[in-house]
């Protein structure tokens, strides 16, 4: 019996699970073009209210990495770990938990991508450090894994391009909301990238697509899952999204915090995740018996300043100015700022991470389509986050940029993302929950 | 605010209601290709999965009809009825009722479609009778409806591109089965092709497309409700389609039964379903102040002959051989037939309607794809029905074309078809329900 595509849609459509044939059918037609994109949506809207089983998932998520390139890291000694975040704002912790990995002996053999949205995406923020290319040959990029142990590039190559030609399909068809197809998504690049063991951090809050905790952890279960049946150690942190994480939201802006972090000097939450990170990348990776070990290791690199060392070198190694790191008059400087003040007299008691990173996009640090340029120097750098005692006239923000219609713009907008209360509010843990 | 697509899928996939502008934005934009084919693909499963209220129906019919052009039949005098079969195995009344109800001085202009399935279309059909011309010029049209009572030719002009390229979309999507898709595509035509009442033949059974009296019914209401809104008098009738309908099936076979019907000599249900949808539809038409007294005139159109007389002239008024009325053999012959004989003595407990359209189309009398031909001559012709008695060695039915290896395969599907039993089956009413 020939397979065919209209059989896929209608067998979905009645809530039958689908056979990894017919799934390999599916990715494999729609990636090369002989199945259309409207068929692919209608099995896609099919899908999400059918859902799909955890073996469905598995078999999409194995189709769509095996629809591109496997990047080989076998040459590099060692267990590679990756890591990857689910997004939020001002999330600049694979800047900080790459060296600090490194520093304890992990290889890091990152490609990252450029984002759409209230930043760039990590490639776009390391370039606002002067001369850094995020563009090496295959060659150069395991070679200074080698030599370094870490580096981190923009995507080569055609990783799961299933998945980059599905994700703009569901973009376009309220399709995207779908904890199978988040799922596969996230792991067909992982599963890709070649590295032995990947440690998760899923966004639960406000500011995150995951706003509660139950789906937050029906997804990290569910990456956790696929993770460890495609051989790969994986293990997910469900941490806080409901403010942004530090105080920067913007590309150089999360740079300089990323090197104040390592510095010793960074916001509570974000050297608090970024040690977290690292202790469990570090175990994966087979440097500490538990997690816990390694957080104590990661501490040491931070407190006695291998990983502050470690990122200096890894600036230099791809060309970018290592004196960055104790000047930051080195990064692009932003034309225009305007501070955002409180009006009232109280405690932050909400802090909209949604609306900061709406406020850093208008200010210029993030495209709205693919096209647009991004500007490296603009941002949000918040002066007080929830639980902060305010009084009228406290600044609670800065908004930087070089056009001064869409400072003044960002700044209405960050203003409305403070909520001031009489009382001083209740924090909930960074740390939600750990899935392994 | 813009209305944009995705917000729109978005919001029926959520369960919500859609507005008419949203309604109406979709259909143009789908119409003129602003819109493309997998957001629609995407909104139509989610329609769906999630359904659509009747006011929404009612704003998609209307939509759609309003997306091509409207039929004006003001110029002819009297109340302009048409008729609506949902279509089933052996279907051929709108060749009877037509001119049963001019007879009755219902005037009768109607356009009708060309067939994919197992036979041809009611325009196929008459393009059996020599000389037939199913193209006539809008004013021929008209004026044959004038002097005559009745035309009906192939669909002129463009008719509801919305539903026509929406329902090419459904084919292969797997969204052909939901009840307002389905009501608005027959109904947006109905309401476009300018006639002032509608009488609707809902199929329903085994060889139909809705298969229980439940679906059926609420189909048949659905669009009697678009109908009435609408502002034209709409009654449907739900009639038995478990087995084919009288004895022929196929193009020149369909249209001898017809002949023949109208003569008097046709098959027992073809006559009683005939009489009764003319009846209704003389009713409608203001000839008859119920039904019954419709259905009274229509008999006497039949004995007296008169709707015999109107057919010949129907037949001639578009150019047709009238003699074939009276000379069978005037019809294209078929080269090879084949007789299909019961192996067993009982009584013929059921007759699969599809499979026998399977077999008519096998036979070459309907089109596989759009550009196929169709024999006309081929087909099915039943010597058995559901009830009658057989012995083995009766012949069942006679498989009719011009291909042999065609007509041998057509004729072991004919016999599949047939299940014999001993005991004599009990037979359902006709006419099942009548909606208005």
């Amino acid at each position: 019996m020939k397979m065919n595509m209209y059989d896929i849609i209608y067998k979905k459509r009645e809530g039958n699970p689908l056979s990894e044939e017919e799934i390999r059918f599916f990715i494999n037609g729609y990636t090369e073009g002989s199945i259309p994109d409207y068929q692919a949506a209608a099995l896609l809207m099919a899908i999400y209210f059918q859902k799909m089983t955890p073996e469905e998932t598995y078999f999409l998520t194995d189709a769509m990495k095996n629809s591109g390139d496997i990047v080989d890291l076998s040459s590099i000694e060692g267990v590679k770990v990756d890591k990857h975040s689910t997004g939020g704002v001002g999330d600049k912790t694979t800047l900080i938990v790459g060296p600090l990995a490194a520093a304890c002996g992990i290889p890091i053999a990152k490609m990252s991508g450029r984002g759409l949205g209230f930043t760039g995406g990590t490639v776009d923020k390391m370039e606002s450090i002067p001369g850094f290319r995020t563009t090496l040959t295959e060659q150069e990029f395991l070679d200074q894994v080698k030599r370094i142990g870490i580096s981190v590039i923009g995507q080569t190559g055609q990783i799961a391009p299933a998945d980059k030609k599905l994700y703009a399909l569901r973009d376009v068809t309220a399709t995207v909301d779908n904890m199978s197809l988040i799922t596969s998504s996230i792991m067909s690049k992982k599963l890709a990238a070649g590295s032995d063991a990947i440690v998760l951090d899923v966004k639960c809050g406000k500011g995150a697509f995951m706003e509660d905790l139950e789906s937050a952890e029906e997804l990290a279960k569910a990456m956790v899952n696929i993770g460890n049946a495609a051989g790969k150690k994986t293990i997910a942190l469900i941490t806080d999204m409901n403010q942004p994480l530090g105080k920067a939201v913007g590309n150089s802006l999360e740079v300089i915090e990323s090197i104040e972090t390592l510095r010793g000097q960074g916001p509570e939450d974000i050297t608090e995740l970024s040690l977290e990170l690292a202790g469990y990348m570090i175990y994966c990776g087979g440097k500490a018996h538990t997690p816990e070990e390694g957080r104590n290791l990661a501490e040491e690199a931070l407190t006695g300043g291998s990983a502050l060392k470690k990122m200096r070198e890894f600036i230099a190694g791809q060309g970018g100015n290592p004196h960055v790191v104790e000047d930051f008059s080195l990064f692009p400087q932003p034309s225009y700022s305007q501070t955002v003040i409180s009006e009232e007299a109280g405690f932050v008691a909400s802090l909209d991470a949604r609306r900061i990173g709406m406020a850093s996009q208008h200010a210029g640090a993030g495209r709205e389509k693919k096209e647009d340029d991004i500007d490296l120097s603009a941002g949000v750098l918040l002066s007080k986050k929830v639980g902060d005692e305010v009084m009228p006239g406290t600044p609670l923000a800065t908004v930087y940029g070089n056009d001064p219609d869409r400072v003044k713009k960002a700044a209405e907008e960050a203003l409305f993302a403070f909520r001031i209360s009489k009382e001083k509010p209740e924090k909930g843990p960074l740390i939600k929950k750990v899935i392994q």
